[in-house]
Formats: structure tokens, C-alpha cells, sequence
């Protein structure tokens, strides 16, 4: 019925959670509030965890990308669910290690990792290292030696496929921050320099073609050409990638009119695309590494507000304001991403407005949507805002010194607080006189 | 020479802000970092304060529009020099308390205060609340009688000026979530039903017609329709506004093209204007305030990054990472804003190259600015960026995890911590298992 399983209508007509009921969440908990389910999350790591095994011969890692959402709460949760993890920064790499994920599942990303940054990953053995550029390359080397050790990387590559999405999140093609080119030479480069550098081993190639992907096709030309760069280098170099991460992308339903694809079908496809290829050019069957991040927690949230003014402007708009904004989600303001919402306390009533929501933020532009169908809305109601799991928290502000909303953690009949709502005191923390 | 009177170049060929040295500063601090000229805020601050004494005989207030950067630093000079606050949330009126910042030169604004902001507000005696829709005069005179006080208000009138600036920004229009609007009847109707309550008084009318302003005759037109509906209040309720608060939006500079209007000129037309109209109408002159907020701090600051990688695409662009990005400054992101920078350790060179500046977090988007004219540049460069004064700090989030700068306070000789570095354990203080 909704965008999510885990959603539904109780009795009272209220919206509910993995069974609770929202109207409930926001009275004991206060808003704005962000509520996850934690069995949809779970069953979202099973699925991907599950298709691996089903279609690769369990030869391969669902890493969870946590910069979706990186909480200590949620990283434990894919540890407990035998993920791996991709990782982009030290913040990120301290809250797994504060839940002791183990190390050698961990993939350290990002286009410009610091020395310290890339201390932090050596000192903690973290997995690999995804090495972005050829600076970063000779800093790792040099870095790993002087530690005495052996940093295990791979390269990210431009695949050069371009995926249909939203341009700010498409990054595939040549033009991008990100990684190595192919079609220059600058990728095989690399790979020579990789392998006659002592401290580093080469273990493997990344590539990562957008986000928000509803369509299998790309990820199958993706593998595709890394495979045949990968011949490439074996014949070339005479040197065998035993690793390939496929990145993540993978699309989820934000409003009903979306189709994402069901995840299984991914490395079904996938799957056949690498066993055809390798058969063909006598290529061992690598090891397989996918990274779905929003895919795990995106419709596994929602957000509660409470409702302040409703502003009718005649044959204009309707302007309902909540208690949160740009700060909790700034997704409208960045990308005019689109979000279903209900009147959690009307949720069983019909949908017989349209009406922009507006943050409590002093900036036009602080909007979580225009053009949303609602129920009848009046002050004092609770809005909910469905798959606000992922890039929501992750992207919090305080703008306006507006405090970050909490976290509950739903299963069952328990809910619990995962991160704690922040206080002013926690604002002015760092401010010295 | 650069848009900054506090920026310069030392006999190092070195960039300066406030005569310090601010490679030095980046050795001294780490990056990235935020840097403050203490001189140029207390200057700007001065000018308004002057302008309202040489043009309108001292009988106004220039307050600070705080959610341009908002640290209890920046409140304790703003305090020194005599201006007063305008806050838009519970906590940047925390963080003026935490200064003892004199409450009855503070003025609450914000579309949607909630019941806990309204009842601080008062209970701290709050200068004047700025009540943005009936449904938050209704609660604002209920909990001012449940206190047995009086709640000296404005309304936010919406006066239907058009300022010529980003559609983001752009906020006098009816279709606006902020104020009342006069072409309805909406704004008259307020009047008088705050005439009625008991325990509100209506002292004067708020607008706020843009930001990033670079034209006086927005302002100019402005006064003049308020203060005919002031007339109109007196006509028709026989009561008269005192209080004009004609909000801010005066531009800064950011890049060279940028031709902002000096400051004092604002206060001389409005005067002018208001003057003008007073004694045609028979209106007493009412108390004027602006609020000045990206134009006291804005070019006061810059923020200091050092470059990681240079990756140059063929024919295609340059992209120069530095170690910071959206997360300490999502306005590129979010407005497409336009910046100056120059790299700090060669800025008396020739600006030779034109780069795309990228920051680390995860995401094609995360940019600083594209199409960037800059000195040559290497991994391990300073890189500066200008004018970051107003809506980096304020506007940051631990996006990826990555903890916020610090904030650096110059002031001639002396450089002071005025916001502590985030550290990783700040980032994981709130989070539960």
C-alpha cells in the first residue's frame, strides 16, 4: 500500500512502523524524529547477503555503504548480519571500529583520503583500501612502508557508463572527481605503477555508476568492461585482478509512480554476465563486491513532524509548516527529490489536498516538497515523511543552530534510542569566548 | 585587490587576513579551517550602527541577522558593538544567552516557532517576537496569559517586493511561507485581531524582501508600502506603529564582477524615503531596524583547505581536491554560488589555471566551484576560498562523517580558537547501541 513494507494503518488510523504506532513514537519521543525499522534493515542485509550466496556460489560481499546512514546502532546491526562495509572517511571508519566490525570486511573509499585518514585505515588493517588517484597511490606506499606493511587496494575506475539518474549523482563517466579513466590510458597506468610498487598489492578494481538506478542494464555493461579491462591487464602485465566491486546505485521507491528493480535480480544478472565472460577469456571467477547503502536503509525510515501553521495563499498554494526542515533533510533544497507523506494521526483518510511542505528554517528554500498529496492537515498533526532512511541524518545540519532530531530504533514492540536528540548545550559545545 | 579589504599578500608572497599569515594559520590550526577577521566584523558592525546615527538621528537598530554565522564569539562582538540579534530558533537564542547578550535588543523571527522557542523567548524577556501566521498569535497570546505577560510583537508582512536575486532567496513575494500578505486583506485582518488580544501588543511590522541584494530601490519601495498600510493601520484602527524593521539582504562582495552598495547608502534612501512619507501622511517617525547579517561577517572570512589530489581530464577539466567541501560549505551545492579562492602559498603568482575546486565527501555534487581562475597548483597547496564568512560555518553538516572545521579569530597580532575542531568522538556523543 505504501512505499515501504514496513509500513501500514492500525486501528486507530494511525500510521504504523514495523507495528508501532507513529502517533505514539512522536508523543513519547518528541519531533522532528527520525524512526528506522530495524527488521526491514535486517531483511534488507539478508537479501543481499542471500542473493550472493544464491547466484555467485556465496563467492562475494555485500558491503553496506554507510555514509547512507553511519550510526554506531546500524553499523552493528550489518556486522551482526555477516556485511561488509564500505566506508569514506575516518568519522566513518571510527564508528565501525567502536562497534568492533571486523576490519578485513571494510572498504575505505573516497577521492581524497588524508595521511590521517589513510593511518587510521593501515594502523586498523581495514580491508582495502579503493585508491582514487595516482598521488594517493604514491602516499599509500609510501605510508605502508613506512609502516612496515602491506596496504591490499583496489583502483576505482570510470567505467565510462553512464546510468539514467539525477545529474549531481551520476558518476560514471569521464567527467568525474572520481577515480581512474580508461579510454586515456590513465587506469592501465596506474596499474603498472601499482604492481612495481613494494608496499602496495593490488587486489582488485572498483567502479561505481551513479545512484538511485532502476535499471539492471548498466550494472551488466559495467561488468562487462571491467572485466575486459582486467583481461586487459592479465594480458598485458601478466598480473591477475582476483576482485571486482561493482559499487552500489541501486534504486528505491521515494513516491509511488517508482519501480526499483528487486535486488536479487542484480546479482542474477550480474552473476550470468561475469561467468559468460570469464568462460570466454579464461578468466578466473573474482571475487565479487557490492555496495548497496541506500537500498538497506532508505525505506526503512520516516520522519515525524508536528505540524505548526497551515498558510493557505488563494489560488496560489497551501504552505504547511513543520517542526523540521532543511537541517533534518535537506534533499528537497539540494536535488528536488520527491518524498511521499501522510497525516500519521489521519493516515487512513483520504488524500484530498495538495499542499507544500515547508520547513522551519529562515530560507525559501527550505522545503521537504511541493505539490504533495495529503490528507486534511491542521495544526498539532503529525506529518510523516516516508524513506527518509538514507541521506537524511547523513546530510543533517544545524542550520539555523537548530538541534539534530533523534533516532529510534523499532522491532517489534521494542523502540529504543539510537541517537540521542541533540540539546542546546550540545550546539555551543565547541565554542570558545 | 581581492573582494576582502581584511585579505592581502605578504612579503612571503603569502595570502593575509588581518595581517596574518594564513599559510601559517593552516600550519598552526590544520585544515580545513575557518578564518575570521575580528577587525572587518566590529568595522561592519560600526557602519550600520553609524549610518543610523548620521541618517536617521540614532532613532533605529541595526540588528544581526545571527543564522549567518551564529558562535557565541561572533554574539559577544556583535554585543560589544552595541547592535542587537535577530535570532530565528531556540538555539541561536540560547547561544546569545550563553553571552548575556542584552534581551531586549533581541528579535525572534522564524516561520514556525515551536511552543518550547515561544515560551523561552518569553521567559527570557525577548525584545520583540515577529509573528509570522495567526495560528502563532493565538499561541503566543495563550502562553503569554498563562506567564501573566505581554508579548511585544511585529508581524511579518509579506510587501510583495521583488528583489532581484536567486530564486532560493527570494522572499517578499505572496507566494512565500513567511509573513501575511497585504494584497488579501490577510495582514489587516492580523491587525486587528491582535489589536484585540489581550495580552499582545503589536509595536511594528517586519518585511524581508531578499538576500544578496545589489540595489537600493527594492528597499526604497518597500518602506513605502509599509508605511502605507501603517497608514492604513491608523485609518481604519485609529492605532499607530511604531516600529519599522525593514529586515537585511544587503549583497556582498564574492567574486570581482560583484558590485555591492556600500552599506550607509541603505540608511540615507530609506531615510529619505521615510522621512518623505511621514510628513505627507502625518505619521509619527517610527524606529527603524535592519538586519545586517551576511554583510557584517560574510567577507570577513575565508576558509583554508589544503589540496590533495590534481586531476586533470584531458580536454575536458581539472579537478583540484581539497580536504574539506560540502560538508563546511554546501552553497555550491545548493545555489550554484560563485566564490573566490587563490592558492594561499603562491598568491602573488599569476592565475594561470582554471580548475574545478572538489571536495572529499562521496558525491559528484560535492563542489566548491567550477570554472575557477587559480594560480598553478599541487598536492600540498594551501587552497583559500573567500567571502566564507556567512553560510558555510552555519550551514555545515558531518555529511560522510567528517567533523566540522574550526573557526580561527584574527585580530592583528593574535589568533585565537573561537570553535573547537570536531573530533571523532564528538560525532559518535549521541549515539546509542
Amino acid at each position: 500500500m505504501f512505499v515501504s513494507d514496513c509500513l501500514n494503518i492500525n486501528e486507530q488510523g494511525h500510521l504504523t512502523i514495523g507495528g508501532r504506532d507513529t502517533v505514539e513514537l512522536a508523543q513519547t519521543f518528541g519531533t522532528p524524529l527520525y524512526v528506522m525499522d530495524e527488521q526491514q534493515i535486517r531483511s534488507n542485509c539478508a537479501r543481499y547477503k542471500k542473493s550472493i550466496d544464491a547466484f555467485y556460489g556465496g563467492n562475494g560481499l555485500a558491503c553496506y555503504a554507510s555514509k547512507a546512514c553511519c550510526t554506531r546502532a546500524i553499523c552493528q546491526i550489518v556486522k551482526e548480519e555477516g556485511l561488509g562495509l564500505d566506508v569514506v572517511s575516518g568519522g566513518e571508519l571510527y564508528t565501525a571500529l567502536s562497534v568492533d566490525f571486523p576490519m578485513e570486511k571494510v572498504y575505505f573509499h573516497g577521492n581524497n583520503k588524508t595521511v590521517e585518514e589513510l593511518l587510521l585505515a593501515l594502523e586498523h588493517h581495514v580491508g582495502r583500501i579503493v585508491v582514487d588517484n595516482i598521488t594517493e597511490l604514491e602516499l599509500l606506499n609510501s605510508l605502508a612502508k613506512a609502516q612496515n606493511c602491506q596496504a591490499e587496494i583496489l583502483f576505482r575506475i570510470k567505467p565510462g557508463v553512464e546510468a539514467h539518474t539525477h545529474q549531481f549523482i551520476r558518476t560514471g563517466q569521464i567527467d568525474s572527481k572520481f577515480g581512474f579513466a580508461l579510454e586515456t590510458g590513465e587506469a592501465m597506468e596506474a596499474v603498472k605503477k601499482a604492481i612495481a610498487l613494494p608496499n602496495i598489492t593490488l587486489v582488485g578494481l572498483h567502479c561505481h555508476i551513479g545512484s538511485q538506478i532502476f535499471d539492471i542494464d548498466p550494472f551488466e555493461h559495467a561488468a562487462q568492461i571491467m572485466l575486459d579491462f582486467i583481461r586487459q591487464i592479465k594480458e598485458q602485465h601478466g598480473y591477475e585482478i582476483t576482485e571486482l566491486n561493482l559499487g552500489g546505485g541501486f534504486g528505491v521507491k521515494y513516491v509511488p509512480e517508482d519501480k526499483p528493480v528487486e535486488y536479487e535480480r542484480y546479482m542474477e544478472k550480474v552473476s550470468q554476465v561475469v561467468h559468460n565472460i570469464c568462460q570466454k577469456s579464461g578468466l578466473k571467477l573474482p571475487f565479487i563486491v557490492i555496495e548497496p547503502g541506500r537500498s538497506i536503509v532508505g525505506t526503512a525510515g520516516v520522519t515525524l513532524y508536528q505540524v505548526g501553521g497551515v498558510k493557505e495563499i488563494p489560488g496560489i498554494r497551501t504552505y504547511v509548516s513543520v517542526d523540521g526542515g532543511m537541517g533534518d533533510n535537506p534533499r528537497y533544497a539540494l536535488y528536488q527529490s520527491e518524498y511521499e507523506a501522510v497525516i500519521a494521526n489521519k493516515a487512513a483518510q483520504p488524500k484530498v489536498r495538495t499542499v507544500t511542505i515547508a520547513g522551519k528554517c529562515c530560507e525559501s528554500g527550505d522545503l521537504l516538497g511541493e505539490n504533495m498529496p495529503i490528507q486534511e492537515v491542521a495544526p498539532g498533526d503529525t506529518l510523516a515523511v516516508f524513506s527518509t532512511g538514507a541521506y537524511n541524518y547523513s546530510m543533517s545540519s544545524n542550520y539555523n543552530r537548530i538541534p539534530k532530531p533523534a533516532m529510534v530504533l523499532v522491532n517489534g514492540t521494542e523502540a529504543r534510542v539510537v541517537v540521542k536528540r541533540e540539546t542546546f548545550e550540545d550546539i555551543i559545545r565547541n565554542d570558545l569566548l
